[in-house]
């Protein structure tokens, strides 16, 4: 249990200062709670008036904030005091052993035809399909389904509940009848993407459903046929992209945003949460459309002008006509 | 099958009136429709018109409606009749032999560092992994994923397809893609918890996310690392809580409502099907804030005007202006 | 691998016309993609201008684009092209090997009072409870979950993940907690219905949730207890159901769609994504009600005058009433 702050400055970098030799640490903490003996950062300056009340054995920071920290006690100083909390927080997880064993449970159904990499990790209760392809380092959680002929790629994280290669949703209209449409695609998944529990990504009509490296998905996500989503986008839960649109790459999409099918969404856009993007989006920039919350009286008020505001417009409208027409000349 | 309704009472209580010795209970239905071997009740005033039609067997009411309900045959009074009504279900469940079974289902894989409550029902292909806890009577029906250091009390229900403890979604941007901030707080769930199928809630990234005693969550809910949920708040389905918001007590979340982070919510607050809450509420109370169905027609042409409201507004200040200008001296 | 036009011919009709004796087909791809050993089809006009350019090996067309389609190459006249290329991605499916095979796999856990018939496939890891029913060809994929008393006609498809029969959301208030109403109904669904991946559907509290013929349900969508959607009615990803709402047949409900509980919706409704139903809809038609999208800073204007929309109103209705005062009169 623990690690000494000299394995963690050895293995990660930066530079320990005014610890006490072999001070060991017990855990990670935020400043505001951390004990004795655990280990902190400061990454946002607004939090810098915690920094003094710290109990923290030790506060990464950056070299901006030195002075200060060492006032308290121990730092460790780096450039990317985030950064470094991100590796610090794997390096922890590795050493309490944390890590997923490389193999193949034995209560998982892989198919004989499937090809799992031998340093995958395939959790317990997964299916892998027929000629499904699980890449090295990659870890499915448990409970993960991965449909025939679909393909994840190297140290992806899969979490439980996750379904890969469900049919898409297509249908041809007959006689006020639903014909099926055979889904005839699969999914592609990249390097080092990540997918939340019970996120679905279907497979593809015709073409693949593709997912770039370093893509990472949150919770219960709906991914439809044949949507492409560019690298290292990050998308939050409940967010869901309808069929064929492609998503450009270091996109941002909130949680619960929902963006129709067939549309091109470019590079670096950033979309709110719960916003409903109904066309294509050819810039990069920060996108939102949301109904603002407030107390249930008042929405009401605002809500019934809303369904009349067409009309409150033409009102408007001639009221701006009537007062040109009546302002009296201006004298000259 | 069935229950004698002399047996209802001695369970349940209440004050049975106007039965025949020996009347026996081969159902349980709303007025309108039940048989005459159905139990009923009437919770709802306004239902009370159905009272006089009902074929029912027998009628849980209120003392008020006492002497209404015997008029056509046997009644149960109680103060609460549609409480009575939960019991009465849960009594007829456990009757027809519903009620889950003590033990670990073959087909479920707990790891042996787990502790299982020897009372608990561990239903089939469910995952339990190491050091998580499931408390007395508490019931996991199937395909219910508990991670590693969860703890679930007693008495609760997680439904099938429930995700408890994959990782918050965490990372640290750096030159254009994302470092993974490993997860390693875990979830506590306290007693008398239900959780709907195929919800999902997030370890914490160094705390653990919190859902206290008595909480009821719907099917295909998102809870994020680190949020708290305090006692006996109910989320209706699809509703979803991003990372660190503070929930507090007797609140309820109506469905496919959003909560955004790293907000505080006072107890017995009120929000409404599709809400966005973007900011902290500190008072009781109903908050909305939903776009206003309509038929399409009229709603592209009042969504066309809303994206011109703030000039709309502008349009209407000038005009403020030009009529207090123009307005003629008032008669003296 | 591949198939014989003249075998697509003979299997699903139409005319086949230009084609060289003896032309094999090794893929179906749409009108811009297909290389030349490709099937494609054309089905809206608006991509006529594609046909020229195309490689396709043959292309399906209606009878009005034969001569243009034979002037590039082979094709086959049908009056309902993308009818056609429904069938044939199924035809295509089953002659790559690609439909379910009958029988139980050994890893799904089928209680022995549950009745599934012989041509039914129930994949790996599936969970099927005392008393349900599954019926003829009816395909349960991988990790489904059906309840107690379930019923699921024949032919039907249901995708990975999906929660059939766990409990509606029911509960009595009783001094600030809630008392669990045990859900007695179960769920009945009618044949050739499709249910997306980790879609949850309700068992009813008295009566059954009920899903008639050919319904079609996309990914992680929740129909809550009592529901009851009409035949051939299709909903699409994320949408969500509240309790006891009934919803017509021929139905289209877009994404993200919510419909609130104890509602009637007509036939042949359709509504838009994202757009909260809030009340009964009588008539067909198309209802929507969706915040436009808009650049960040725009919105953040129009949606601060939103909440300041009623007061708005008043002042329009204020000014009207100025300039009827100060309206000069007319010229005679």
């Amino acid at each position: 249990m623990g690690l000494l702050l000299t394995d963690i400055v050895d293995a990660l970098g930066g530079s320990l200062e005014g610890a006490a030799p072999g001070l060991r640490i017990e855990g990670i903490a935020p400043l505001d709670s951390a004990g004795p003996a655990e280990l902190s950062f400061l990454n946002n300056q607004r939090y810098q008036a915690q920094l003094a009340q710290s109990r923290a054995a030790c506060v990464i920071v950056a070299p901006a904030l030195r002075a200060q920290a060492l006032e308290r006690g121990a730092a460790i100083v780096t450039d990317e005091p985030y950064l470094y909390f991100a590796r610090l927080t794997q390096l922890w997880a590795r050493a309490q052993g944390q890590a997923a064993q490389p193999g193949i449970h034995p209560s998982a159904v892989v198919h004989p035809d499937a090809q799992v990499d031998a340093s995958a990790s395939i959790g317990p209760l997964c299916v892998v399909e027929q000629g499904a392809v699980i890449g090295a380092q990659t870890v499915l959680a448990s409970r993960v389904s991965v449909g025939a002929r679909c393909r994840i790629g190297a140290r992806c994280i899969i979490h439980p509940g996750v379904v890969i290669g469900a049919d898409g949703f297509g249908f041809a209209p007959h006689q006020g009848e639903w014909v099926k449409i055979a889904q005839l695609g699969a999914v592609r998944i990249g390097d080092d993407v990540e997918i939340g529990a019970n996120t679905c990504i279907d497979r593809g009509a015709l073409d693949d459903t593709v997912i770039e490296d370093g893509v990472k998905l949150d919770n219960l996500i709906q991914i439809a046929h044949n949507v492409h989503i560019g690298r290292h986008t990050a998308m939050a839960g409940c967010s869901a992209v309808a069929g064929s649109t492609h998503i450009g790459a270091h996109c941002q999409i909130a949680g619960a945003a929902s963006i129709i099918g067939h549309l091109r969404i470019a590079d670096h856009v950033h979309v709110s949460t719960n916003t409903v993007v109904t066309h294509s989006i050819n810039r990069p920039g920060h996108y939102t459309g949301v109904f603002p919350m407030d107390d249930n009286a008042q929405w009401e008020k605002n809500a019934a002008t809303l369904r009349q505001l067409y009309r409150l417009r033409e009102r408007v409208k001639a009221l701006e006509h009537l007062c040109k027409n009546t302002t009296p000349p201006r004298p000259q």
